[in-house]
């Protein structure tokens, strides 16, 4: 590592304050929610998106496997399980990973060109970003008809009415309903309560207006006013809005990007292009959900990982204790976390305030070289999906990233600018 | 005081065992939004209520003199401020505490016959309590044509808008929403926003189902959406139905009651009727709103208190940190009280809990005895009026009900049952 000379140094720092400075303006607005394959660039024909770094079907985990199935099946694409396995195995269904699309998705993160996503502009820094749906069962691997007939519900009814109130309202700003769901005991990862009854207060009236049938009304409000975890979609595209922003930046060692596919744990750094710097995803420490045990569970993985990129999730598990009932762990612990983060992070933000901690700023802005030189990586609260296909939620807990994928990102960067350094 | 014997300690333990059991198991549900002259038994003829303990117009604070003037000319009665004085002061309009007639109000607590309130039934105990709306104007003394406007929006639109609504729900159960915001950084007496945000989420569908006029609904909508002190009504209206089923047990040593008029601040206590203890209102310690200090702060006044007596409010403050920047202190402060306060309460709600403190319950139940062994007052927060006529919200703040209160009721205790201690 030859990160050390005094003139590099001072670009590393110049980069990364043009790179924090974008992720702290960032400015999310809602502005639609649209069939996939409308919306995401490149997402085109037989093809699924999925979370983390590229993975190939016969690596890929069971959870992924069957989320992705169920969607073969909702698009029509196959009738039977074996189809869609041949289809995916042969490749006439391509997947690739969500992030190089600025798309992201919960868990297995599968998005199919006709499932919706939300469609977040930053109009701060120009980026736009998409995230599907988050229902707790097709997302983890369940393919059963329950769980796409759920899906069918957001294309025919929830999707079509949001994005009339959406569009009616000019776009619905999420920065000051992240700020104060922040001081409401969110986290905005696995408890994202707050946030999406502000949510769904706020769609009321410009549903209203649209004047669409009032079963289609009373049913999209009923489903808002009942999914606690409706904004969780919301805040990821946010966030990927805002990390995509900071990304691409000569010099910079932010973390623009923490994801995992199930199989793998990757991440990316502004400065160092598209490429993804892996590790094998970690087991979770969590709470499994009654009639499963700790060796039922799949290893870690979703995108959702990008909340803690920006500085939520477990990075503000501090003001939001209430997940501790989901996760496990003491009031204590979880105020420690948040601290702890502080050390491998260049930021707090200036607006998004904990009130617990003094109403200090999130801790964001994840410096590569601080995590290798620290030794501390960063955690990640997580819910766990079941090893095999065909499984709803089975639990939640914590994680944390391996130091690995960080130290091979350092040691790239050191090679990748050794001319600067020497 | 001859509370020590040990036949009496045990009658006064069953008694209190009784009263607590019946705070516990309270279920609040919102019923129905009248007109108070409709749903309030005994509020009859030119009439207004009002906070706390009785008080006559001579002995009254500015703020409420200026919230009465205020409902005189809303009602019709008078044309101008000097004519409104006259008739309070000459009796022509009357003016009682809404306590006894199981109404509460917000800070002056005026509470006219054509003035909204929410009627909201403990279903558990069978007590029905009543307040008007919170809406940070009229109730501070603000006499003002646009403070009266609002009031006017109420009862032409939102009012009637709510009526039907919860209704047509067949009525709003209120636990639940009381357990999760007191899990979502609610106090529930001034940080109301999660509670009142979950009951815009929540009315929204019954709303529609009205089929009212699209112009009201959207209105209404749009104001639950916007209001965060709008559950403040309902935690009031909760908390006194709790605390009605709760008083009237002979021997029981618990506070049912804790109001303050701006002038004195009283207690009601279980085993002692009807009886209000009294003190000067105390100063509050607070922070003042920009153009005002200290010197223009009326003494501690409302109903409101009524949330610290069933254990939420200040006695929950340290589960509420987002509210210390609207009363001042550190989070630790916060823990601090909650703390304390379980010194002075038999209880923690088996379901009302607090992350932040490991998910115990709230500390429920002020004993008297325990106030005055201890010498730890209960702690509420508070709004602060000006001490004259005329203004809206200037402050918030702390204050520590006086111990003479709890004093004179021990005192008044055991002259009461000395026959059962002799």
């Amino acid at each position: 590592m030859t990160l050390a000379t005094a003139d590099l140094k001072q670009r590393i720092e110049a980069a990364n304050a043009t790179a924090i400075a974008r992720l702290l303006r960032s400015d999310p607005v809602l502005v639609d929610v649209a069939p996939a394959g409308e919306a995401i660039p490149g997402l085109e024909g037989r093809m699924v998106l999925h979370a983390g770094p590229p993975v190939t079907w016969d690596r890929m985990c069971g959870a992924m496997r069957g989320s992705a199935i169920g969607l073969a099946i909702l698009e029509g694409w196959a009738a039977t399980v074996p189809e869609a396995e041949r289809l995916f195995a042969g490749g006439a269904i391509r997947m690739e990973p969500g992030h190089p699309h600025g798309a992201v998705g919960p868990m297995a993160g599968t998005t199919s060109p006709s499932l919706p996503v939300f469609v977040v502009e930053d109009r701060a820094n120009g980026t736009r970003a998409f995230c599907r749906p988050v229902e707790g069962a097709q997302q983890f691997g369940d393919m059963s008809e329950p769980a796409l007939a759920h899906l069918r519900q957001w294309t025919s009814v929830w999707a079509p009415a949001l994005r009339l109130g959406i569009r009616h309202a000019g776009g619905i700003p999420l920065r000051p309903m992240i700020a104060k769901a922040l001081q409401m005991g969110d986290e905005l990862h696995n408890r994202p309560i707050a946030a999406s009854t502000l949510f769904a207060a706020a769609m009321a009236a410009p549903l209203v207006e649209t004047n669409m049938p009032t079963p289609h009304l009373v049913g999209t409000l009923r489903y808002l006013a009942a999914n606690e975890f409706l904004f969780l979609a919301l805040s990821m595209a946010s966030a990927k809005a805002a990390a995509d922003a900071a990304h691409g930046v000569e010099r910079s060692t932010l973390v623009t990007a923490m994801s995992r596919n199930g199989t793998e744990f990757g991440i990316r750094v502004s400065g160092l292009g598209d490429t993804w710097y892996t590790a094998p995803s970690p087991r979770i420490d969590g709470l499994m959900l009654p009639g499963f045990t700790a060796e039922d569970a799949g290893l870690d993985m979703g995108d959702s990982a990008i909340t803690e990129t920006v500085g939520w999730g477990a990075f503000t598990l501090g003001g939001a204790p209430g997940i501790l009932a989901l996760v496990g762990g003491t009031p204590e612990q979880a105020l420690a976390y948040t601290r702890e983060m502080r050390r491998i992070t260049v930021a707090a933000h200036p607006s998004y305030r904990l009130p617990i901690l003094g109403f200090e700023g999130t801790p964001v802005g994840i410096d590569v070289r601080l995590v290798v030189t620290t030794g501390i990586a960063p955690v990640i609260d997580t819910a766990i999906a079941h090893r095999d296909p065909g499984h709803a939620k089975i639990g939640a807990g914590l994680v944390r990233a391996p130091l690995a994928c960080f130290e091979s990102a350092v040691r790239a960067f050191a090679e990748r600018y050794a001319a600067d350094g020497s």
